[in-house]
């Protein structure tokens, strides 16, 4: 299996199966000399971490990171940062049930055929429970990047969408709800939406958006590696996303060239940002701004008709625990891997002149 | 500048600007003793070409491939492809009034801050010409990928949206219009907003479906390189592209899962297909379906207020031969990119069992 | 820090340094559905590890490598393959009378002056402790390549060689030594060299000759990637090594062409193997054998002057526990990264035609 | 076929076989501003240019190189250097003859093994006229390393060897003698040696050194990018090569560590140097020197008995043009490979520290 790193020159390489003894990963290329925050890091584990809210799977995990290497007196060395954390709730029997079973709209079925083998429990390598060990990168990624702030939430849950613009908000109240919406009052909406969702056995999608400050002109790599193509990749790399759009996006689509375009001002800054921060692959120096689509997660308490590895019809029964709704748990991923894009195309830039 | 290579084992890189001597490519990877189509390869460079009906462009160019190495007797040895295609018609004095003004939402700024030096002739190596050496290698790949069938098409112009699933459509009708849309009454309707547009000297957005049939289960590699990530990051970096949906997309995140997943048949196709032919990053078997959103390009033929170089209040005017929309032109590059995709995936396939 | 991975498929990434909490690794690009013997991994660390006789330092280390993923049921899943060894013997202390001192050949000044900071104890990460976790994905690749035998043994220490032909020796007693040179008398004699050696507090170097037998012909990348070229700077990576030659090598510059040129057999075979198993940097069928020369290792057990930190002159003291000879224990690091090499090609050889 | 690239940041991919259309190649990496002599890259090409002297083959090519892109205003964009040199003599009827026939220790058999099919118009992909390209970016890179002298010189020819150090030389006057040793007696005696071996239609191998000054302390990337490997792997992919050693090199081997260990002086130079101007696989800021070894080269002017692509015996007839020794030529191309190496090094050097 190809697929497991990430980034070009601040690269993580992930590994672990969700039933495992641990998951964990190496990130080489981070600069030595990086005075590194070990509970920063834990606290966006946390923020990740299952069981944190009645409308997040009951399931509970320490997520305790381990660092074993690359830091040394709190500082980093310029060595590989290895890591782990353990799967101390690895409860595999719940899933003796679903063996030979292919659950829908999973990855049962396609590992199976790919591989031959595959670990059936918690769906082993597929499982989103792989993005821990991207947040602890990510994390670190962060602190690389000091003066740039990037800020996800829950823009949409189903049909129930934020329709402020991102100026309107005021992101810092964004952890105050448990869905991570930072608007009080969509945010109980939502919250309510989800419960009434997680009470039928039933899961929904919608929508995170990010947004990235502080980010100076001259990031990116034209043609293939253009800002946004990596940032894209990112988030699609992602468990449950369907879309990414930036800037003007989707809605841009429908609007004429001198309208979207955005008009310099003489100290180079833009008059309207349709560009999202980025023009022809390189970050221009405004906000960078992003929306990720997560579909409904497939995990439901609902029985329902399948097959099984013998390609006989079956019945997938809904039992455990389960996510009615990521997204509230996904906002932390989406900032991790913003975050290794940037650290990654923030290294790349210093090569760009002699 | 890194980023001029896209994929791992089947590897184009691309070098060349608008008005230089030449653009060109290298393709790495592709194995021995596959026949290769010379005319089928140019036939796609023909229907990327600028000039080619009243809505594009009406630059000339002859757009004539010329490879260098790695065709043998018609096959090819294993080795790497080299190709060129000469500028021919590379005004470039019609550029030395911008020589040292920033075209609002080009790449002029931010190429300038970048590297200091810029190539101002057309935009250089920013400008889509670059496309056409990612078009002669898709062309290989659809030769390498002999049982796939790769259908692009323009979905919707503006407001304008057909709005038929590509089920419903024939698809083998595409190139009936010079929009590029198989349905002939909408593919008028979009004719009609272009040419409008075209005479406003404005440009408009858009958007492109890509089908793609025939992939068997099992390419992609999961967790980073999963399938759709890749032909995200390759559509994204298509120039003007701003979004990316594949399957249910956007319009997913506003599904339940129990309607969202998708249910086995005992021969293991799925009853319906949201998933958008990948599961988990690999393919499934069934249709892979997605969107690609392009904005309305930037040159237009209007004046409008910018900067140059020293930061100076200027007009940038309005000249010259340009694309009131992209998107007839952008069909054969959508599809070239995702045969990269594809061959690269499917060599990696190749892997994944011993 | 760059250049902690080696393989372009079969791809390893080591962490770790020799005083923290554990080094380990993670493979990527292991096929699914290689059956493990976690015995032969482990017998093989135990070949490399400390202590094992008297003519090797006497720190001890348990040396026991822990799975974490990718492996499931006994077979690889396809999935990366996390590993750990803890440092269970981990006497720092050991190290702080040289903590702002630079060891003469070691790489305590370029590190510290490459990175600014520096895990003084054991040489951190420029420990040849590193060279475990290669060991680990070397015994697995190993197992991959499974009708292919790998065969390194000591050839020289200092002026005492072996000057018979690998055809002349039986390499099967090879372990019969501790010095792991097959042929007994001499083996007695390098035995002797470095106990007298060892008794001086000092080291020596020498040579190891691998050979391989029974790769088909076909595999290696020509151009950059020969067998040959990949073979050379797996070795070169190895702590202590300062050439690398194959087939006939250095001798072979001296020779003319007409006695060099390896004639073929109606069978494709060749009549002599000068060419060392690789023509053109592919594998030709032949056995392929090379030499890498080790220095003598630079800690030594007696007082050396030096400087510290701060530019001043200090005697560096010789004190704790060395390897007079790393030669015996670099035999399984040899073939490790052999098998390395040879794994990675001989999953780019599936790739060569259609 | 992987492997036609070299280097991670500043990196040079190749295409082209001997008697195709053109070789060439593209430069990625490179950063922007750098001013580019092109006369100095052409007098590099035409040291390595067949025909230059009565010792080399008497085969005619322009060897001209084109650049293509990446340049403007005789300034680098940080755009991709594509560049051709056309194949001008390519009497590919000189290769009919061998069309079918396995020449021995030449490529011929390892490719159409590998390959199935083979470009047999001397030799393909595998020909030494590949190395051309590397000539043309190594040119690029010793631009870009402003105060580093990278000096090769024939230091053996056969038994003939420059005893000397090389610091009793004046490497100034190697360009001096058309066998590129600046010694003038030991040239003398090379080219008479040379000179009677192409009488016989025979052909000699021998060792290029080389010297390389001003490298400051710091670059190599640790474990298995070691300044060293990369400089290893660089040299085994040049045509012919058989071995490599740097510093003390085999020679070491037979040293103590006592000897062997370079002591520091306090300004952080060594007094010696048999570290060879790396230590942990980083410079340490002395003189880099290693040693190529390069076989007598396969094409002799003499009747061989071989085989066909039936595997018959046929008789392979010596005739044609050939280099009786390829070390004159060689000399350029070492010092074009290494120079690879550092300008990659150089770059990577820059993301070491925050």
């Amino acid at each position: 299996m190809a697929g497991n790193s990430f980034g070009k020159i601040f690269r993580l390489s992930t590994f672990g199966e969700s039933h495992g003894a641990a998951i964990g990963g190496v990130l080489e290329g981070c600069p030595a000399g990086l005075l590194i925050n070990e509970q920063a890091i834990q606290a966006e584990l946390t923020r990740r971490k299952p069981g944190q809210s009645k409308i997040t799977t009951q399931r509970k995990e320490a997520d305790q990171v381990q660092f074993l290497s690359g830091i040394f007196e709190g500082t980093t060395q310029g060595t590989p940062i290895g890591f782990i954390i353990p799967n101390t709730n690895a409860r595999s029997q719940d899933y003796s049930h679903i063996k030979d079973q292919f659950r829908p709209s999973h990855a049962d079925y396609t590992y199976a055929e790919k591989y031959g083998h595959r670990d059936y429990r918690g769906g082993g390598r597929s499982s989103a429970r792989e993005t821990a060990s991207r947040v602890v990168a990510g994390a670190i990624a962060k602190q690389l990047l000091k003066n740039i702030s990037i800020q996800a939430y829950v823009s949409s849950v189903g049909n129930l969408t934020l329709d402020a613009p991102y100026q309107d908000l005021d992101l810092t109240k964004t952890e105050d709800s448990i869905v991570r919406c930072p608007d009080a009052a969509t945010a109980d909406k939502m919250i309510a939406l989800i419960d009434s969702v997680r009470k039928l056995g039933d899961t929904i999608g919608g929508v995170i958006t990010c947004v990235i400050k502080g980010v100076p002109v001259g990031w990116g790599e034209p043609v293939f590696d253009k800002l946004h193509a990596d940032l894209a990749k990112a988030m699609m790399s992602i468990n449950a996303v369907k879309g990414f759009e930036y800037g003007s996006g989707f809605s841009g689509t429908k609007m004429l060239g001198s309208m979207h375009n955005d008009p310099f001002l003489p100290n180079g800054k833009t008059a309207s940002n349709f560009s999202g921060g980025i023009q022809g692959g390189i970050s221009n120096g405004e906000d960078i701004y992003f929306n990720v689509a997560f579909k409904p997660v497939a995990t439901i308490m609902q029985d329902q008709p399948s097959i099984n590895e013998q390609g006989e019809a079956i019945t997938v029964k809904g039992k455990g625990r389960h996510d009615p709704c990521v997204l509230p748990r996904a906002v932390p991923i989406v900032e991790a891997m913003a975050a290794l894009v940037l650290a990654d195309h923030y290294l790349q830039s210093k090569l760009s002149r002699i």
